[in-house]
């Protein structure tokens, strides 16, 4: 089925200790679409500005994403700065210029009315919800935020909670929102917040699945060199979409799969800069690096 | 089979967000022997002072340790004050007193001699090779070791991974000793000075194994409210050295099910301040524990 992100495009330059790259494609629409585009059909909304290419339209198109939902704005594409240092778990950022993106209100083609799955993307929360009551025939809505969200518009970002299925979020943030140390109680205390399940990111050392009465844990994959984290966390989101639209299975074991998946589609995007590694992935890498999560995983009781 | 830990005897005074504890029983050799018991008889080599009762030995009794090893010394037990905070991953140490630890010379008697499965705690590395060295018996070497070592006594410290099967260290002294930040390639470079196996400790987060062309990642247990992570890295040392000395099997399968034992052993002494839980414990919960373990991790292919 198909799969309809909203969220943020972006020129990012990044520096972290194996290199830099500066002005390139991304923003968590785009990694997350590029994700799920190998596991299911994606649609994107979001906004660029006149200096977002043809070049750049084709990368979009090299995946199938439809671009139907990509407004065209006056003035500059969002451009973000980021170093990252050590152990490279956290980006400082050194700086960022919304530019058209300061002002994106989220326009939903007809096209994509019927939506089934979406992820609504780290944007103001009030925009989230108004996507979100747009589209009458969900059957999951994935949420993501950040800390900025939380500090700064707690009671819009919980009427947009009371209205979504998952929310994907790092343990900081799971920590700041729930008002708990304790990542199992702070999830507890966001499902009462509306999500029936919480995923919470954390990083190199995996991710958690909190379900009505489950909980999945799965590492991180154990990767010899990490070239760059930006856009882990979306392009980890786009694996765990992905998979819940191509399957529609939406049973906690095929949660916990999607959790996999999204594990899967992050390690390779951290493997180099950007886009590259994710652009040029093949259906057999997906699936092999799959049943090296298992491998990883796996002990015999 | 018997197994045999060299390490500290303490008196801990521990303040979490949860409570404190003044004064209890504590140190490395402590907590993993009263672990390790549950799985397999433990003999104990540590040294402890005046002010060390009939009823503190009345506890590594009720656990049919092996005491013939602890030597009493004139002067006072080993003190550690400490205090967690926030997610409480790391402890700072408030006040370290040595006492009788600082003139800490391991004696083994006789009747240890044919150890077969042999933990070093963290103590001095050329204590650790001398009593390694005194052990012709030996199937399988665990070390622990610690920064200050790392920093202070490295040439000596490589003389002993050279003789031990088995390092236990947390993610910072992985980065430290390799000088990579890159825990797979930590965790290969450190194969190369001698351990067949290193096996990285990361707190909440889980443990990883690195073993001959293998890794294996365990989550750490969700639990609902840790109390007190005085210890939980030794509890580890002593479930995972516990359950290969009762089963004689150094395969690569067993010791994943070892690193899940340790990590069952681990999130069990958290739970409480202190011994408390360790010492309550009953080998069904340990058993329904390790199968949370799976639960916890499983996945369909």
């Amino acid at each position: 089925m198909s799969l309809l992100v909203v969220g943020s495009v972006a020129f990012d330059s990044v520096r972290t200790p194996h290199g830099h790259a500066d002005s390139i494609l991304g923003g968590a629409a785009t990694y997350f679409a590029v994700a799920a585009s190998w596991l299911t059909p994606v649609r994107v909304v979001a906004v660029v500005g006149e200096d977002f290419s043809e070049q750049h339209l084709s990368v979009f198109a090299s995946r199938g994403i439809d671009t139907t939902g990509l407004e065209r704005a006056a003035g500059k594409t969002f451009r973000w700065q980021g170093q990252y240092v050590g152990d490279m778990n956290e980006a400082r950022t050194l700086d960022t210029q919304l530019n058209v993106f300061e002002r994106f209100a989220p326009k939903i083609p007809a096209s994509y009315l019927a939506s089934e799955y979406v992820f609504l993307g780290n944007i103001d929360p009030v925009l989230q919800l108004h996507v979100r009551e747009q589209l009458p025939s969900t059957r999951l809505v994935g949420l993501d935020t950040m800390n900025y969200w939380i500090r700064g518009k707690l009671e819009a970002l919980k009427k947009t909670l009371a209205a979504v299925d998952v929310l994907l979020v790092n343990e900081g943030e799971a920590r700041m929102l729930s008002g708990e140390w304790n990542l199992t109680k702070a999830a507890a205390a966001i499902q009462k917040m509306g999500p029936r399940s919480v995923v919470v990111k954390r990083g190199e050392h995996g991710v958690s699945l909190f379900t009505a009465g489950s909980i999945f844990s799965a590492p991180g994959y154990p990767l010899d060199q990490v070239q760059d984290p930006t856009g882990a966390g979306d392009t980890f989101a786009g694996g765990f979409m992905g998979h819940l639209a191509r399957t529609g299975d939406l049973s906690e074991p095929n949660l916990r799969r999607a959790v996999v998946y999204g594990s899967v589609l992050a390690s390779f995007a951290v493997e180099e800069f950007g886009l590259s590694r994710l652009l040029r992935l093949t259906p057999q890498e997906i699936e092999a690096r799959f049943r090296e999560f298992k491998t990883l995983t796996h002990f015999d009781v």
